[in-house]
């Protein structure tokens, strides 16, 4: 494997360096030629690696500043120049990582990225792109929330690069693309849904046609693409839905010493059940439509979660996502429009 | 209780009169006060009846056709005048009934809901509304799927609805509303969503704001108003998420005998778990913004589902639903807008 070197936010997200530093340890520990560059306040991050291996692959970078979770995005991006996020992405702009990760605010870090790394051309949004399980494997749904108010050809390119990306980190030479819509008929859907069908019919992609929510976590398709304010719905409905869920299903267990006892004996199964649908796994979305590789990871992410995200920062800089997206959004788009 | 007389329509859904006669056989026994019109082929319907227990509150109205689930709404209203679906809901516009059920195509049914009954006045699209369990309880959202392209005054119009129809059947006196959005800032969301909340803070309406979509299945609030598409959105990767989980967990018992042992000793506590995200109790749909009570059941129900939407249609006409909707809209929206 080649080397890559990851620039990692380590300010960012609810629990800052007590669960980046530790995470991205793990992500040394477990790959050889993987280097990365801490970000943030020095002497917090030293705390945290005090005592453990060194890996002679990590480098702390100081930033004396943090975007804090609910500051506006416009505000972060122009009074926090030294901010451990603001640092992590020029740090990806100068060529010194190649890829960066962060759990902070996610405006922010698309404010920032937007502003520090430029957009690719042909591509007028970015777009959030995150893997969701499903029954048979897996499916990547994009746009999860930077985009509310989208036009049919934001949806078109939000299909590229989704299918890009799969195509790049799967390596399937034509991911299928599913337009998430109310009904499987092209008539189904509001105007712009039905405009993006039209445009994605007439592309070079392979478009599978219409799916329904439902269609999400059955794996119809390789990629679902929808606007930020529909993914975004979806992805917190799931997310609330999987916890009660959880809950239902713990409180069961727990109703009294005979169904405790009852959990205690069906605990393996319920261990490699909890595994099978650990969304930590899935820790990672992709801010696509930049010129750079730029991960963002869940607020509340523990170190196991985190080092997903560094993960997924790290498949696609060596899958080659950016020259795969970069050289379609030159010629393919055209094609399609 | 008082007496009350629904108009079920025998034919629609996946399963027809196999469905929809044991469900409202159900009904009958359990509730003394109800009586049941079936509407559709008198030979089906009979077929299904022999046999059973004679509760002498059931009549057979005899329907030549049947509209297709898949069959446009339009063509459906216009050529079959003597569909079950389109002479059950005449039976409400003619008094006979006091409300109408049925698990046909949801199109068709809007489209004859609204040629038969018409719309109520200050109303400007029905919207389709059902309960979800939530961590606390329940909660109420809307709409559905009938309206795709939604102006901030229809979302408003939707949550005076879904606040009544809550104050009504669940005698609540100021149900609290939520707005569907992608962040609890009021600045957050698309441009309808935006001028739907400053119309929602200025209503008379218990407005609590902007809820995401985890807020559905935590029950932050009685009422959950969004645009159809989303709503739509929201419940079909519901489904497909808890169908994946459900089938997560099934295939981890079969794993082996072992599995299969531990699932068996933990039985009890898996069957009350079920019994508890069961969505069949759940099912039932109310079409609001309309002169009459019309229940829309899963196409998919099996005799207990449906049963369950039949209960809602009693529920509805016993709680004064249409009459409280009615006044509030003739009344209340002048203030709030």
């Amino acid at each position: 494997m080649s080397s890559v070197t990851i620039a990692v936010d380590a300010m960012g997200g609810d629990h800052g360096p007590r669960v980046t530093v530790p995470a991205a340890l793990q992500v040394l520990g477990r790959d050889p030629d993987v280097h990365i560059i801490l970000v943030g306040g020095r002497a917090d991050i030293e705390e945290q690696l005090r005592g453990h291996r060194d890996f002679g692959r990590i480098a702390v970078r100081h930033a004396s500043e943090v975007v804090e979770m609910h500051e506006p995005p416009a505000a972060a991006m122009r009074n926090k120049k030294d901010s451990s996020m603001r640092v992590a992405v020029d740090l990806v702009k100068d060529g010194h990582a190649a890829a960066c990760v962060s759990a902070g605010n996610t405006g922010a870090l698309m404010a920032i990225s937007r502003f520090v790394l430029k957009m690719l051309p042909n591509i007028e949004r970015p777009a959030i792109a995150t893997i969701l399980p499903t029954i048979k494997g897996h499916t990547h749904v994009l746009d999860l929330g930077a985009n509310v108010d989208c036009t049919a050809t934001h949806l078109l390119q939000f299909a590229m690069m989704g299918a890009m990306l799969v195509s790049a980190v799967e390596n399937k030479p034509a991911p299928t693309v599913g337009l998430l819509n109310i009904g499987e008929e092209a008539i189904k859907g509001n105007e712009v849904v039905k405009k993006a069908g039209e445009l994605l019919r007439a592309s070079p992609l392979n478009f599978y046609g219409n799916v329904e929510g439902d269609d999400i976590y059955k794996g119809t398709t390789d990629v679902v693409v929808c606007d930020g304010f529909v993914g975004n719905v979806a992805l917190k409905t799931s997310e609330g839905l999987a916890q009660m869920i959880a809950t239902f299903l713990r409180e069961e267990f727990k109703r009294s010493w005979r169904t405790r006892l009852m959990g205690l004996l069906a605990s393996p199964v319920l261990r490699s059940f909890k595994r099978r649908v650990d969304h930590r796994r899935y820790n990672g979305a992709s801010l696509l439509g930049l010129r750079g590789i730029v991960i963002k990871s869940h607020g509340a992410a523990d170190p196991f979660a985190f080092e997903c995200a560094i993960g997924r920062a790290v498949e696609e800089v060596r899958s080659g996502v950016l020259s795969r997206i970069t050289e379609q959004v030159a010629f393919g788009l055209e094609g399609a429009a």
